[in-house]
């Protein structure tokens, strides 16, 4: 069996100009990068939103992710190959673009897999378009300026012990999550505490992905709460006048970058936020393009759709030109069965008992995704070792809650692996469709909010919070912030605040510990469980088996 | 007057493919960025170096930088422009690529001025095609891998305390010259101390810069001294088998880039060492391709000619094809005035006793530039103050050493604006050219190679040693290493150690205070003074002025 990587380099390209007339772009509305990455330039972007049509968007979560794997990119490429090629229906994928920094860390890219892969694998897993160095440059260039402020002017008083803002870098760093910094001489500034952050977890990707313009951009920029003074007073980004700047650096970065599948799809890769702490899709920049561009779109959201799921159809959606015309669960044998048995070791043994056990996992997304009023259907991602017996009990149970299913094997066969599901779900959009029924009000208060997601998609008993959240709840209110969306942080792993609950749990309490304004972004970052925002290397890290030869070939990618 | 930035942005450039054609390469050939900007492929570069043309190469250096301002870079482009477009010779610049962090800090980029720029000077000072990038990308993943190694595995026993490496950033960041890392829980790595350079200042940028091949690259990587172990033995990156990694992330960055001058003459702009603690020109690669893809190559050393000018002649030259046919040094009748009166108060008034004294400055420079037996002119780079006499008399001083010199105004009047300067730089190229006199002989020792450049370059009386600077002597020839290339990091603004004392000062003391071995670019650094590695921004930085719209057209530039 070849590699994802080996796959990916034994495919041809078509030359992106080629691709791009299939969306009626010619190459002067393209910024080229080689012959296979180019980014839409403004003057095609503002033509194409200035266009009445509107495509339908397909959107693609999971089950609750385990070591087992689910492979949702693989299902979002697979899915948007079939529509493209086996139903000839004008599709754009829009995905998440990779951080380079887990690529050397933990083998696995975020191109997909096998035959349904965007390419050119290597380039978008390293360095791409450049827009997670722009991201990079933006925040230490932002943090830098905040701390020459301080030593060289600061009549705000801005608190060097009060500083909201991460530097940042893409790469997994564990020995930079906590650091004292301007140390030795004083002309080597303000001794203070710092952390950086890995640049995907940094707001300013945030507020890329949600950026529609670029003076939107700037002035979220500007709305950046970068801390207090000691006076207690917040100070934001506008205040020491630093957006213009810091969007200059982003405003190549704000462009949706064209690539293609192996089949030739075309696909927008472009922005990466995690879907813990921010809001885990790609870019409403890219998905409203595409949305001007095709007929069908399909795009992914981040984790579960706990988290994901739930984030793009109560917060993300609400800046797209449309919400969701279906929404499609993916879910595996293997990892439903390892929702049961918290083990990788009998995976490719048929289980059926830990099947069904597992089942309620999946039940539990599903049902919750068919609150939002959208048709909802299951893709099982098929594994070889799955057997007949196992597929056909599964859909047999996902039946039984009036949900249809399909099987698919786009993995192994690309488009010709899934033509029926990409039919079925085609179908489902071209029903009628009523509102989007959201899990909150906008002018809910936050706790509010957050009770509304803990009871109607995790199924939490109640909800405590600490002493420290209730007083930033008290804070935001002050601020006149406490109507902003909120992202709840929450393990990946569980419907609960504990990575161990598997399954579908109900009745526990969910532990609300922190808030964080994120101003510039739009939302409030509601964490109930310490999120990592800085990855650490493992034993082995994948960069040991990296390497290029002197044509410039990588090898060694997963 | 129109600033550098709306010149540049009203010019029209051709497209890439255009100016690539005219060194007889096709768009098979390119790797894209946009319309006007492109990496050469590995195809055309090994194509190129296999045929036997090689065209003249002419050097430009120049006097000790002042606060009045030389003009090397526009120098440099105007004098290309004029052979090019008014000599009609084929003609290609090798210029250093600017560092992203200055250009948010003090105004200035690095793409020349006026009417002689090389463009499109927005994209070229701000992100470029990612060279920058890569390397800070590199930087850290290898410090990352390192502190990660220690932590996981650690069988060489490297002592966290005596790692060498630096981590980068290519941002102006004072608070990171001194930090203390893996602070907090011990999930956070080893703690201890660490520092950030700008990543021009890494020895990564040396390495790109000095490599001739994807394997040469990876060798030189694997080359660097990590550090020592407890036991006191040198690790190097290849014993923890890090190279092939850090050499995938380089890969890209290692084909030189092609972009245009305002006059469409082809330049290539690449790489960007210091010229104090590193050898300070553009990247070999790129300079041996030109000669290989052209009849004349102008390129250009770092500060003044005792740094980048003695550099060149002593060290790069000996990595290239061949040594330069022609020296040129750059001076202004305002800079040679500073030198005298040492205040830029009244350099626009006529002052024939400061140019007189001022002069010595720049008979030093060249008359050690033609030491090396090549031959030497002295162009002037006039401002609209300077005066008739002024010009007249720095002529006939320069002529009483038997040296050549032009009047040229490239800023104002492009390539119309030195044509017989050009005529003359290509009169002496053309001449009979004898064997390179270097300063050293290559199997001299450190102190006889230290030695030989203070006294024919620097003009010093005596050099004295601290005793760490003997006891690393001693150690680099344990190590074997004594019979490197030195670098010798000194004051940009004084032949002397001492930045106050300008002119021509002889019968002074060189101070060598440090040894490092950079080991992976094959050369030791030798420290006669605190050279800052990581620039800070001044109280009114940049940044403040530096804007985008929303058509992604960036003003503010300098």
């Amino acid at each position: 069996m070849k590699s994802d990587i080996e796959i990916a380099q034994a495919s041809q390209s078509l030359p992106i100009t080629e691709i791009a007339k299939k969306l009626e772009l010619n190459e002067q509305d393209l910024e080229l990068f080689g012959s296979d990455k180019a980014k839409i330039n403004w003057s095609a972007i503002k033509q194409a939103q200035a266009n009445q049509h509107l495509g339908k968007l397909i959107l693609i979560t999971s089950i609750s992710p385990t070591p087992a794997g689910e492979g949702k990119s693989t299902m979002t490429i697979g899915l948007a190959d079939a529509l493209n090629n086996q139903l000839h229906e004008k599709t754009l994928i829009a995905l998440r673009e990779p951080s380079m920094g887990p690529v050397f860390g933990l083998k696995g890219g975020a191109t997909g897999g096998g035959r349904a892969q965007v390419i050119p694998m290597e380039d978008i897993n390293l360095h791409f378009t450049g827009d997670m160095h722009a991201l990079t440059s933006a925040i230490d260039t932002l943090a830098a300026l905040v701390d020459n402020y301080i030593y060289q002017d600061n009549s705000l008083k801005l608190d060097p012990n009060r500083i909201l803002l991460k530097r940042g870098l893409d790469v997994n760093d564990r020995t930079l999550r906590k650091i004292t910094l301007g140390q030795g001489s004083r002309f080597n500034g303000i001794e203070h505490e710092a952390s950086f952050a890995i640049t995907v977890a940094n707001e300013l990707m945030a507020i890329l992905c949600l950026a529609t313009s670029i003076s939107d951009l700037k002035q979220r920029i500007g709305n950046i709460l970068v801390g207090y003074s000691t006076d207690n007073d917040p100070v934001f980004v506008k205040d020491l006048h630093f957006e213009g700047a810091i969007a200059a650096l982003l405003g190549k970065a704000l462009k949706p970058n064209l690539v293609q599948t192996i089949e030739h799809t075309p696909a927008l890769v472009h922005g990466g936020p995690f879907a813990n702490i921010a809001h885990g899709a790609n870019s409403v920049m890219a998905t409203n393009l595409a949305l001007h561009l095709s007929d069908y779109v399909v795009t992914e959201a981040g984790f579960g759709s706990d988290l994901g799921g739930q984030k793009f159809m109560d917060f993300v959606s609400t800046h797209l030109e449309k919400a969701p015309d279906a929404i499609v669960v993916v879910a595996t044998v293997r990892a439903l069965k390892y929702q049961a048995e918290q083990s990788t070791d009998n995976l490719a043994n048929e289980n059926l008992a830990a099947l069904r056990e597992g089942f309620k996992n999946l039940e539990r997304h599903m049902n919750n995704m068919r609150q939002y009023n959208r048709p909802v259907i299951v893709l099982i991602n098929k594994f070889d070792s799955d057997t007949e017996a196992e597929l056909n009990l599964l859909q047999n149970l996902i039946a039984k809650h009036g949900i249809d299913s399909e099987v698919v094997t786009y993995h192994n066969d690309g488009s010709l692996g899934g033509i029926k599901a990409a039919e079925k779900v085609r179908d489902l959009t071209s029903q009628e469709q009523g509102e989007v029924m959201r899990s909150y009000a906008k002018d809910d208060t936050i706790q509010v909010k957050i009770e509304q997601i803990a009871q109607k998609i995790y199924h939490a008993g109640k909800v405590e919070y600490s002493e420290k959240a209730l007083a930033q709840i008290e804070h935001l209110k002050e601020l006149g912030k406490d109507k902003l969306p909120v992202i709840i942080a929450k393990t990946q792993y569980s419907f609960s605040d504990d990575k161990k609950v598997l399954g579908a749990p109900t009745n526990f309490t969910l532990h609300v510990k922190n808030l964080a304004l994120k101003n510039g972004a739009g939302f409030i970052v509601v964490s109930t469980g310490s999120i990592l925002d800085m990855p650490g290397l493992p034993k082995h890290p994948a960069a040991l088996d990296i390497d290029i030869d002197d044509d410039g070939k990588i090898s060694g990618l997963f």
